[in-house]
């Protein structure tokens, strides 16, 4: 039983008859956009916890697993990355890695909901420490027209830092947007995408590596990495590239990048892409 | 919140300021041993769940990820792992681990509470599939004394599967049993000891790593591994060797043991070894 002289938020995971709880010290957000509901709290233990629709985003205490592990084995993985697009990704946290990369000329995130980013602003602003960069571009708009918009080969890497596949984000998990994704990028380029659990959503994975085979595309990999406050505490990411292999980082090539990460390293890398679904 | 018209089984990890919780369908066993209280619950999707004095040991449907990661790196480290100790582990699923391994000759088990294994057999009886092979040693005693007593030199690998260090288990965590540990193995030896969560557990991990090093042992790392049922869902071991270093298995060992696996792999054991603490 929770404690019943304490405050708790909880998010129970029907699909997986599990839930996960934190204990919450104050509620600092609430707002009801044309899109979403999203609350932001302030826990305990781990931070600030932004919940969307009732479903944990994200805390600030565990948040630099899901965001080192969806850009950096996927830009280390392409050979010289130079334009990114993140569709979702409000928060800025998965922008925030992107920048990290020097040799990116520009990166264009487009998220649906302003409220989120400027809640991150808020709440969050580690995240959006490089909101600022020059080559940072913040659209709000729908990231599905967005990607038909844009000229055929153009892009990079895509990124996918969405919300689970009911709601706004639904259509981020269809064939059509897939082989979009698919046109967009340049030869060699890579689309990764948030999903879900290896442990309860291999139905999932399976629906969004079928989309991607049917799209065209060749190497297709599903990178497992701990997320505690997600179900199961077990996430993961699922890349596909356009032309060529997915392989991971040389030692000589993260050390010479400079960047600094609390999780992804080679060897993380090497271990997340031998993942295989339970 | 979680509904109220349901009944959930819930553990609160009151240092870390949150708490999982399992949809249940029925109350299996409640037993006071003369060490600690033992639960077995059915839960709706996680298949039964173990519980020792509030705690969460393990659940049908993710203990593979335990058990393998306890298991594979340790003995796929050591060249040739003859002799086996096994302090606790009364579930019995690290020693059917074990006990794939071809090349193991002996496994001793030394369980304190021998009603963990009895309920085990009767509600995880899929753990307990290999207990009756002749190389199995099953003892319920106490793990501190038998290291102590056996004869130095003897031992390739020690596992210590272990309860949080609080109650029955806290003198498996002090620096006299590590040091008991490094004279009972044999040059070359590995010891491993489940080490609670990277991301929660820190002080933990830095006093077990310390005793290792203070006992004489020279290559020290903590693995780091998915585990769903405990705090966070990030789990880890910590194994130490006396004298060597610690690799990951090759693909070609690895092939050539026939051992079946859901998680471990040669790549993920690669991955298991670059964890960082966070």
């Amino acid at each position: 039983m929770l404690p019943a002289n304490e405050k708790w938020f909880t998010e129970v995971c029907k699909e997986a008859g599990s839930a996960i709880s934190w204990g919450i010290d104050a509620h600092l957000a609430h707002e009801t956009t044309d899109f979403q509901t999203i609350d932001v709290y302030r826990t305990t233990q781990w931070g600030n916890l932004m919940v969307i629709d009732g479903f944990v985003m994200l805390t600030s205490r565990d948040n630099f697993l899901y965001h080192e592990m969806l850009t950096h084995p996927a830009l280390f993985s392409h050979p010289d990355p130079k334009q990114v697009v993140i569709i979702g990704g409000g928060d800025c946290g998965t922008l925030r890695e992107v920048l990290g990369h020097q040799g990116v000329e520009s990166v264009t995130q487009v998220e649906i909901d302003e409220q989120v980013t400027r809640l991150a602003e808020q709440h969050f602003p580690e995240l959006c420490e490089r909101n600022g960069d020059p080559r940072a571009r913040l659209m709000f708009d729908d990231g599905l027209a967005y990607i038909k918009s844009i000229a055929a080969g153009s892009v990079d890497v895509i990124i996918v830092d969405s919300t689970d596949p009911i709601g706004p984000a639904e259509g981020l998990f269809g064939p059509g947007f897939i082989a979009d994704c698919f046109a967009a990028l340049a030869p060699g380029g890579i689309l990764v995408q948030q999903s879900e659990s290896p442990l309860l959503h291999q139905k999932l994975i399976g629906g969004i590596r079928a989309n991607m085979e049917q799209a065209g595309f060749d190497d297709i990999r599903t990178l497992g990495f701990p997320q505690p406050c997600y179900p199961s505490g077990w996430w993961s990411a699922t890349q596909a590239r356009k032309g060529g292999t997915i392989e991971a980082v040389s030692p000589e090539r993260f050390a010479a990048s400079g960047i600094q990460t609390r999780y992804f390293n080679p060897g993380v890398h090497v271990g997340a892409l031998a993942t295989q679904l339970p």
